[in-house]
């Protein structure tokens, strides 16, 4: 195997394509592994950096994906962590081990500013890998380092959710379904808001205590007010941000947290910072998580043998159709693309 | 009901007696709630103290017992967040909110510096009481506020304990057993020992993921890093002291902790601080919990139905018998007198 | 002394008035204490409160200003932390000791929901009180509960601020001058902006690092960024909510804490989501502070010999005069009423 | 300079010995910088490897000491944070850019697991770097990596030391030394325990507030109490392990902290639980500090113009006394050797 199969973004205009290459194998350093790809998965942010609307800086040509995972092939003579054979994924900041995030992180942004999964084989740093339990295939894993790892930050935020608290999640995207599977394992209860009868049954399907639909209730805040003695949740996770926030904030308990995870309604709108003095209220910034939080979240998902939810999975061959599905909002679950067996 | 039964506390040389009274039915402050008693629970200082072992200063002739739970039957004019008819429990620092323990909450040590729940009728200011769940009785409710607020905020201490990571509990005394339910419904493994393979057996029947007899296991350090890949747990509940201490430590991960509980095996003993240096670790003291704590478990417990472990109940006009069951040591769970049915 | 004059809200329309009254002196319980007050103070929500604009419930008929000092003259049988001869303030949340803010803080809500200071003689549990150092008048305490705790405990917000860190004050309002000599104490740098030259000439000689004026610097965010090379302040205490929230938020580093105080200039405006999350930031609204954070606060004032800023003092008589100079606008620091001398 | 010289450790039976080499300039990696070494300077545990009581693993023949400062000369391809001309400082474990301490940061210990600083030219990934403030000379900032990070993490530990709070040190070595010149500057008041009275008034020169020679004053705890009106500082920085531990704890107010630094009186000892216990206190052993840690100490001595007590600079080719100076236990301060002017 001296010549790998890789995918690169390329520069299209004010968009970019992604497109197969066939490069050598690359030597891997003192402190280096060189990992077999078995499988990657897409996020929201990939699908935005090839529509051109990704605005953060980005490595020319470089391979994308953030999520990935395989096996160790070889390893470099200082590495200590980990072996040949280990079974590993990659966390989303290849040298942020532990603790909070600072910006600095954002020049090992794999996918991004880094070389990402989309290839037979990648070489990162020991620091960045985090080894799979067994009971987990590598299309599972694959499906974790993103929106896995966002999820079990953000119920972590400012503190911890504790059992018996209550969260609320929002649709049925990959963050929110992590975020329910977690917040289960935490002992919490779950509240969901989402746009059909369809995706409700799905949430409840997957443990959501009770779910609001918010095409047939407009005014969800008061739905979700209504579930909580008129109190609010103890947590937000807000996925949608411009059409969303008020209303997040408004079914929050006073003194409670407001997670921001994204943006897909919009880039503009805004929460009256009076919303947030009345209630008391801390509005935060999600920052995915550490490799130290990836494996963390990868010790509790074995002990209560959490399955990722996979939406579907595709051939390497046939990447492209993996960034189609994404595209269409169609998916619940993850979408991964398989690149060995 | 003018007149009411009390016990209270009698010096009888170094040693005190609780003895049976007949007193007018106090009146309510502004801010105060007059409780009729359903049940008391014993805990191991409430028999120190009659021992003369309990070294703090207390109420001459107070009334003892810091747990017990009743029914609301007055209100005063301005209290607020209590209603006539609620189903009540005290907690065990009567004007301890929220937020960090400080020295001034032991002026208010219910059943020590200020008249306890041994009685038909007790008053307290609304700050301290938390209101009940439909599904516990007042036997149950009366079991929880030393011992169960302790487990609580035990597991909460330094960090809150995470699904998935690993807790060390010791012996099936009242706050290890709370500590042990707990435990799981945070979504941890927990690991106990104990002195029998009886009461081992009655561990895992509640849920312990292993446990090690102490008394064929001496080395029990060696069994629990056994247990844990030899990295060790990540908390560690200590009960006994002296006796315990240095296992303990030996027991916890690197950067993990110690929560002191008691002193059961005595009062010397001690931690070389080059045990704590090596490991990292932090060792801190055990201190109740205020009456948010307190809500926030019942809240937990609601949702997960927990039931607490009951080890024997006595009628009130035999409270001795319950003294006496708690000096026997036999007991597994909570010792309660029945005041009302 | 057996007859006292106070102050009390009377309805008028849509408005209130604070008119005089002669009234029985009260008389303490068992844990409360009679203070003889020797000066009180006024916050903007006093004078709001008289325009009918203060929007939370209120005591029908209460002693307005939660801001005040003096000297303890008789105690109940029960207390145990006041002497009577102790100088004292009183705590802005009278049954507030420590830890979090919770909703229930409200119902002791000092001049609004339970009778204020602005009285000859008043009553309080002696939870609520914190003695104040001896170099401090009674003039200089009474101006400390609201606006000096407000400042003390935001500057702990999220995390607290650190030797060497920047934050950013805004204006010469009460709470951003005593941001502006605590923040000192802690060892920070200190970035203001205000209005006019001779208020930033102000600030300077108050030991402000560096002064925008916002009149003259409309993007008065990039001046922030240029003085910090462009990455921002740790932390903004912000004054104004609606119109200064944006830029605000633009100013401060990446992770960086921004605090919300007031809303002087608006209840709408809005933060779009984007801007916290592409920053990673944390909005949160203050929430004065407990009775420990004051005695905390008190303890830094001490060692450190601050001198509250008083604008000016105005005898009991002429408490009128008070509100007329907050309502002015054209204060300087805090404005006190001296009841006695 | 293709050649350079270096020092390395040499078994020497039980115990090593460093000797001085000449090396070939070793070539930076992608994300590496070679800097050019003008200081470093010693702690004790360098002084115990060569005694052969460093208990840890170490590299075979490594190059010794983790503190050192000097001038960025080449960097590799992928450097981001680093240009060539900066005057950087090593942070003492090498890969430990942010967050709380994990056991992984051992394998990067500089100095004992990865080659240190005593080398005319050394190579480090530039995630360990610093860069020092222009007013530090080299032979100031290679004083810092260890004692001064050590000191300001101290400081920090389980909440940040504050304004107005009180803190006591012991002894006039590196640790203590800057833990009084930050603890001032965090707007402490510090309280000081040492064995002379010549220690005592360098102490006092630096900012002691008030200093006990435990050499005429054995029972210190009880000076401290009385320092602290019966109260006890708020955190103690424990030096001597076995020997002051006890009296540490007793001198620290309920609630407080005691961080373990060192155990230069024995591995011995122990401290009871039920002392713990009873002041419900939070004992946590000491682990260096991150670079980010590092980075916000320079920026807070910046701003205060904070300068290092150096005790002595010794030649390079001298770099055997340095080791003498520090074994004798006579010197104030840091120890330097420097390298190049």
């Amino acid at each position: 195997m001296s010549q790998i199969k890789t995918v690169r973004i390329v520069q299209a205009g004010d968009k970019f394509t992604a497109e197969p290459r066939v490069e050598s194998l690359p030597t891997p350093g003192p402190r280096d592994v060189l990992i077999k790809v078995y499988a990657a998965s897409l996020n929201y942010r990939d699908t935005a950096l090839l529509r051109g609307e990704y605005r953060a800086p980005t490595k020319e040509n470089g391979i994308p994906l953030s999520d990935g995972a395989g096996e160790v092939i070889a390893v470099g003579k200082d590495v200590a962590r980990i072996r040949k054979g280990d079974r590993v994924a990659v966390s989303c900041a290849a040298n942020w081990i532990g603790g909070p995030y600072t910006p600095e992180y954002r020049s090992s942004s794999v996918g991004f500013t880094v070389d990402g999964l989309l290839a037979e084989c990648v070489i990162f740093n020991e620091d960045a890998l985090a080894c799979i339990p067994d009971y987990m295939s590598y299309v599972e894993a694959a499906s974790l380092p993103c929106a896995a790892v966002t999820a079990w930050t953000a119920l972590n935020k400012v503190e911890p959710l504790q059992p018996g608290q209550t969260v609320m999640i929002q649709g049925t995207g990959g963050v929110s379904l992590f975020a329910l599977q977690f917040a289960k394992i935490f002992g919490a209860r779950v509240l969901a808001i989402t746009s059909s009868d369809g995706k409700a049954a799905k949430l409840k399907e997957l443990g959501a205590d009770a779910v609001v639909n918010h095409s047939t209730a407009p005014d969800w805040d008061q739905e979700i007010l209504a579930l909580t003695d008129g109190k609010g949740v103890d947590k937000v996770l807000d996925i949608a941000g411009e059409k969303t926030i008020v209303k997040s904030a408004a079914s929050t308990r006073i003194t409670g947290t407001v997670v921001l995870i994204g943006f897909a309604s919009g880039f503009g709108g805004g929460l009256p910072p009076i919303d947030i003095l009345v209630r008391s209220l801390t509005v935060t910034g999600s920052t995915v998580g550490s490799r130290i939080e990836f494996e963390a979240m990868l010790q509790a998902m074995e002990r209560h043998q959490v399955k990722p939810i996979i939406d579907q999975v595709f051939p390497f061959a046939e990447f492209h159709k993996a960034y189609e599905r994404l595209e269409s909002g169609q998916q619940v679950g993850k979408v991964v693309i398989e690149i060995a067996k």
